[in-house]
């Protein structure tokens, strides 16, 4: 393991937007190790202060919608108004394809050697739950590093859509034309969930189509609830390839933000978000703390062994281990 | 609320296959009042001897595929076959529409009549979890009562298949013709966790396109890795309508049943079953434990709060939280 750095190290570096300490201070992030664990909270205790300051924005849709190369071409637009842009990507899928680490930076070769631009690997070998931990923590510190809008990709495997809608501000879903919603594989759900939807590919003669497209989602969209933030879901046309409708989606964003930042919805939103979280870290550490008990860890084969047989049933023996493990908390832990 | 039963009451009443008190005992296990629960534990350790006889089939399928159809005509094939059936169904998004009470039996009429069938409507107002735990409870009282095979319906939203696939030993997807399986909204992964496709509505000249469609399904499933069980899945054509297919199905489900058994993954994939259940136990108890706990309510206002406001870290309010349950670990339930 590269060596870590110390919490001012990491603290200074980060608020100074130095790219290789933010780098660094995130992998301390991916790491569930105890001692790690501990250099992330001091970290992101003395950056904390200075978070809070971009526009989070969630990209979604499936494999082949072209969202690197929307991604490539949305950051660059973003830069070029004088923006500083991070992208971290959400790919809880990588622990089996284990092919993402160079792909996004490949697939974003502009993008990388922009200097106004961070961009961030997926992560691999990582829970669900560990995946949504470390990319919220990552967030805070590329705000900290000074960047203005944080874009977070996601693959739209699983549960990854919510995960990511709980944590930005705005969510965008990318399409294709010449496709209804199921036939891109679309998950029920997703259309409740987004902000904005953009049809790609409105390049090389398939204007009309994504044209009408175009038209059917916003027929569509009239049929649903109206959002949580109150602002009508806009749906456009881009191309991604030609670089057009770049500046259209970054007005429609910062429309919404202009918004919801006066309904007060944008902090609403947020506050929902940190309870959201908390309550799945206590979720987490509670069962972290239940199986690393000495208690549990003695007694929880032979607990397993009888509820495989079908001798116990499963609440039975869970509430047993637990009465073991609340009892055994003042020993080992007071 | 109705009176409860004694312990011995409901557990002759069960073994005794009396539907009345099966369903009253069903609707103790549906229940989240710690009395009932302690109510349904007991019932539950008195019938376990006589549980794990049952074929257990999970059938899942978007709406419009005929489900509630099929059921009926394959419920009412199986007891022609002198078998004895249980229909339950698993509908978390009853909570919204509420409407699936009445539903399941009024569109299975003729099964609902039938005496060696017992339908059990979906409960209404529970979680994803909470329907979880009860119906896997149910299907231990169904098989008590000596039910041969217990059907566990799906609407197939959310997370319920996952939840389905978990608690049954063979599970059915579905399906219809003239259109792919992306057009039928079904999900991704859907497909890796069938035993076998049923292409549904092969009447009213429709048989060509059914035809066509149980050719393609093969093709595609020949492209999926190989189950667990080793088994290669199925694809068969049937009416519900029409009252065809029902034989095959059965039969592919028999012969399932028998090399499974013979090769052993049938009880395996039980016991991996019952260790997961024990799993979400453990996550449900520990969370139920800490929230009830007296310290746990008098201060997580104050955590929340900080929280919220973005002043404290979730993962340090978490922390601090846990360590104040554990240490009252003693002091409150010692």
């Amino acid at each position: 393991m590269r060596q870590r750095l110390s919490v001012e190290t990491y603290t200074k570096g980060v608020l100074a937007g130095d790219r290789s300490t933010l780098s660094r201070a995130i992998t301390v992030m991916e790491s569930s190790l105890p001692e790690d664990r501990k250099l992330a909270g001091a970290i992101l205790q003395n950056i904390l202060p200075y978070t809070g300051n971009s526009v989070r924005i969630g990209i979604t849709g499936v494999p082949g919608v072209g969202k690197s190369t929307f991604i490539e071409a949305f950051g660059s637009y973003l830069t070029s108004l004088g923006k500083r842009v991070a992208v971290l990507a959400v790919d809880p899928s990588s622990k089996q394809s284990g092919g993402s680490i160079l792909g996004d930076k490949t697939r974003m070769e502009k993008l990388a050697r922009d200097p106004d631009a961070y961009i961030r690997p997926s992560a691999t070998n990582l829970s669900l739950g560990g995946v949504a931990r470390h990319t919220r923590e990552a967030i805070l510190l590329c705000e900290a590093a000074r960047y203005d809008i944080v874009l977070v990709e996601t693959v739209g495997v699983g549960q990854s859509e919510t995960l990511v809608k709980g944590m930005t501000d705005f969510f965008l879903l990318l399409m294709l034309s010449g496709a209804g919603d199921e036939l891109q594989g679309i998950k029920k759900g997703i259309m409740e969930m987004v902000d904005a939807v953009a049809v790609n590919k409105a390049d090389n003669g398939n204007e009309p189509a994504v044209t009408n497209a175009v038209a059917e989602y916003r027929q569509a969209l009239h049929l649903f609830p109206e959002t949580a933030s109150k602002v009508p879901v806009q749906v456009v046309a881009c191309s991604a390839l030609e670089n057009t409708g770049m500046e259209l989606i970054w007005n429609l964003i910062s429309d919404y933000f202009a918004q919801t930042t006066k309904s007060g919805f944008l902090e609403q939103n947020r506050q929902f978000q940190r309870i959201e979280w908390l309550r799945e870290q206590i979720r987490q550490s509670l069962e972290d703390r239940f199986y690393e008990n000495e208690w549990v860890q003695k007694h929880i084969a032979s607990a397993d062994e009888a509820v495989r047989n079908g001798e116990k049933l499963p609440e039975d023996a869970a509430g047993e281990l637990i009465e073991m493990f609340l009892r055994s908390g003042n020993a080992f832990n007071g």
